[in-house]
């Protein structure tokens, strides 16, 4: 598989961490590109001496003919800076960032590159460089003119994954949202990721109530009678799919352990959880695009950058698992 | 101190672990009465084998004249079944759990026990037995008056304390609840509550924030600008109180160690956390009564009644935490 880099904010911690990845991914059948900054590469590079051989790409056809090779990463430089400066909120990073994004959206798109591993940008460099959508979110969801993208969590070390029906909302808005939402498509969406990009032939889903304790039989709330029972009566006809679960009960006694997937209805129900059980190692998935993308957990680290300390597991993992996933959707399809 | 035990519901695991509980309790200078049923607290005593002495009192005036003794538990029969069946929901069951509630309160508003430790009831065992109120929060905020509890759980292995803004409550409802509430009047009685019954004079408190982030400068929903965040730094003038932050990364990255007291504003928010990170050891602590009391942080258990195998671990800490706090209202008032 050929696996593609975003590089992220260029004065945060994102070449640091792609370049250490880089020597720690096994040695085996992927290529890895980087595309953005040669120069930003090559200044965390030698700032911190890490033995990355960086190999110019002469045009974006060349990337068809790349070979694996150990400790190789090849770059595909689409905006060079002016200058670095670790921690430093600037434009010029934002725009980088957003070139670099679009170039590898690009080549995956193009079926050059086989799946995007996307380092953080900064959302305020993104709008000092004036752009409107400051996110990657935003900016996948243009680019593949899709409408509905899903976040899953992944902690490679547990194997714990989490989805989340709504993601970054107001919690005054969650509950209308949750009762309109299509959960037939969303759920059958989970579920043939799972068997898609994780090759779980007979995937186990749990569902989380929205409520406090599910609304323990309607008595707090009632969207777990309206909407999410139903959604599982009917679904469960064609899938493995429990609840809903009171979320507290479920994360206390370990139930997750019984299941390959749990679908959160909020952002904290699913990330509380989560964070406290994955440590640092989580990683995104998001689904719903027509390109395999993965992510760190984490930010920019504006207040690590330069310094060599960054932790590179987090980005590492979402590469390994992009390359898993992209070679299971090749053999499944 | 004296402590008394409320006996829950005698088809529970409630006799059991009041039981196994005064077994572990250290000798010392706290005497510990249970009241409800004799004849129930004999069968659990006799099947389970387990070597306490039940000694009945034989009027409620001679509570103030008992001593410490280890293995003994003082009884004050205000109830008897006519039958005890392990596992069934019963109307006489209902009956004598609210009417020990009930004569246990008592014993503390008189003066006469300094704690209540309540052993879990069920709910529909107490509609079944013809009652309004079916929890112990409403027939404690009828009992005594009061319209305003906190709850608040408590780890008593690492020390993690979380206190809820809101409880019971649809999710729909949490954000225009948040929104109405007197945060200075709540903040205040959790940093007194934290001085009086946990001695910390300096408590430090953590507040997270309503939305996903805290709302990301306003990106999602407003309540962290609107209310929380005002009440915050009126309130830093006289506490130490920070906050809002993000649920997810202030309890990933372990920020919760550096903070006596997490204030989270609803249900899901504090207990997904809590019960990842207190196993079977949460106890709850309800504030804003005239009285000290806890419980444990579990339900009747049903499935394990009569069998000997219910773990007494939660009530235990929750009796030991009662006395201590008990001891703590004493020393500083």
């Amino acid at each position: 598989m050929r696996i593609v880099f975003s590089i992220g904010d260029i004065n945060g911690i994102g070449p640091e961490i792609i370049l250490k990845s880089l020597l720690a991914l096994p040695a085996g059948e992927d290529t890895f590109v980087a595309a953005g900054s040669y120069k930003a590469l090559e200044f965390y590079r030698d700032r911190l001496g890490l033995p990355v051989e960086l190999r110019r790409i002469g045009g974006v056809d060349d990337i068809a003919t790349i070979s694996p090779e150990p400790g190789v990463l090849h770059v595909l430089s689409v905006a060079e800076p002016e200058s670095i400066k670790p921690g430093a909120l600037s434009a010029s990073a934002g725009e980088i960032a957003m070139r670099s994004l679009e170039a590898a959206a690009s080549l995956c798109r193009s079926g050059l590159c086989d799946a995007l591993v996307t380092a953080p940008l900064h959302k305020e460099a993104i709008a000092l460089a004036g752009y409107r959508n400051t996110g990657h979110t935003d900016f996948l969801a243009d680019f593949f003119g899709v409408t509905s993208q899903i976040m899953l969590f992944v902690d490679p070390v547990s194997g714990l994954k989490v989805a989340l029906a709504t993601i970054h909302e107001p919690l005054s808005k969650v509950p209308e949202l949750v009762r309109a939402m299509d959960m037939d498509g969303f759920f059958t969406s989970l579920a043939a990721s799972m068997r898609r990009d994780f090759r779980l032939d007979a995937p186990k889903i749990a569902v989380l109530g929205l409520n406090p304790h599910a609304s323990d039989g309607g008595v707090m709330g009632n969207e777990e009678a309206t909407v999410i029972r139903p959604a599982i009566e009917r679904l469960a006809a064609t899938m493995q799919i429990d609840g809903p679960f009171p979320a507290d009960g479920f994360f206390g006694a370990k139930r997750y352990r019984d299941y390959d997937l749990v679908v959160a209805m909020y952002h904290d129900q699913g990330l509380l959880p989560f964070k406290v059980l994955a440590f640092d190692t989580g990683i995104n998935v998001t689904l719903g695009l027509p390109i395999v993308r993965t992510s760190p957990d984490h930010g920019t680290g504006f207040d690590k950058a330069g310094k060599g300390t960054a932790s590179e597991r987090s980005f590492l993992e979402a590469a390994k698992l992009a390359a898993t996933i992209a070679r299971n959707r090749t053999q499944t399809t």
